[in-house]
């Protein structure tokens, strides 16, 4: 959008962290609607979301070049240089969350061309903590916030158990019904993408707490 | 090891280059002994892996501190800059082989208290591409050899393909046979894990390749 007409560093900085949030924008939006696509049985939308993958490289992409063109030229130390390194980080996991939601839509893209196995109450449970936890993360990071990002490390149990029931409850249908196996097997496949998504907002959370104490937490909350 | 006692920009770029190939030495180890300790029914073993994920884990925090300090203090430019911060981005990569692996450990752990559900071939196969493809993108890596990380894309495919050939086969046990489908879900789960820590490798290829070309083809080879 901004960024480029203004050269100071501080609006650089800012134009990064306001470039970061959009990343982050359009990937909370690509996991709510993956999980929409497969609730409303809705491959239109799912064709979107796969599409939309381009979007969220392009952002990544733009997001490297401006913090190696931060380094190079604006030569930070300290907490600046924190931000940019765990910049650099978080982009990469974003790209990797954008993988994860538009392989989720191409297996609501099958789903959809069969009869629908069961209602879907956990599913849209665990993509709207998920979105939280990715939104808490990135709010984390630009505000330095490392309260929020404790927060955002605690929260990701509660998804490891939703998950953990949708695996058992779809273990169930698949154990009692054969004909089931190959619908639930793609429902496990979206529960366990949305697992390890908030296992990526984790992970951001936990180099955010590293970035404000200056001491790694990594590996110990677990 | 050593490292610390030289102090010339070049061995300090050295010492980071042999860092990496030592982390990427443990992950490659791990692989192979988490399918090792699968087809040997080697408990002992996966609780070895399941151990040595610590140990992974204090390679990334070392290598990061490291990076911050050659920006900080060498305030590279250009080609070292590259580097460096891809250094940055290939750790986290690493890292989450590492908790793949222990992962695959855990699986391998609860497979071996079961009766074996068939003798595996194409594990161990994939393992050993695997494996391959994780050395080769990290001496691309190193050596800043695009060559040989175009070869690293190509390879994924092959990857991908035995990940499809077994979880066709698995869905076949599963179907004629429920009782299979517990033993059955978590060789699905090695399959996968295995096919993605072959994106990981990719993944660092293209970089790689980013790096020494200065342009990007993330997300143009797929």
């Amino acid at each position: 959008m901004s960024g480029h007409v203004v050269s100071s560093y501080d609006a650089d900085l800012n134009d990064l962290r306001q470039r970061i949030l959009t990343m982050g924008g359009l990937v909370e939006k690509m996991i709510a609607d993956a999980v929409k696509s497969l609730v409303d049985r809705d491959t239109e939308l799912a064709e979107r979301i796969i599409a939309m993958d381009h979007e969220v490289n392009n952002h990544e992409v733009v997001i490297d070049e401006r913090c190696l063109e931060l380094l190079a030229l604006r030569q930070p130390t300290g907490k600046d240089l924190r931000f940019i390194t765990l910049a650099l980080k978080i982009v990469t996991d974003l790209e990797r969350i954008g993988d994860k939601c538009a392989n989720m839509a191409k297996r609501a893209r099958q789903l959809n061309q069969e009869p629908p196995l069961k209602p879907y109450i956990d599913i849209p449970r665990m993509a709207h903590w998920v979105e939280v936890m990715i939104k808490e993360a990135l709010d984390a990071f630009v505000r330095g916030d490392d309260v929020l990002a404790v927060k955002v490390c605690k929260d990701d149990q509660m998804v490891d158990d939703l998950n953990e029931q949708v695996q058992r409850e779809l273990y169930s249908y698949m154990i009692e019904d054969p004909s089931t196996i190959s619908r639930a097997m793609r429902l496990t496949y979206i529960s366990k993408s949305l697992e390890r998504i908030a296992d990526h907002a984790t992970n951001i959370a936990e180099m955010v707490i590293f970035m404000v104490k200056g001491k790694d937490i990594r590996h110990t909350i677990a």
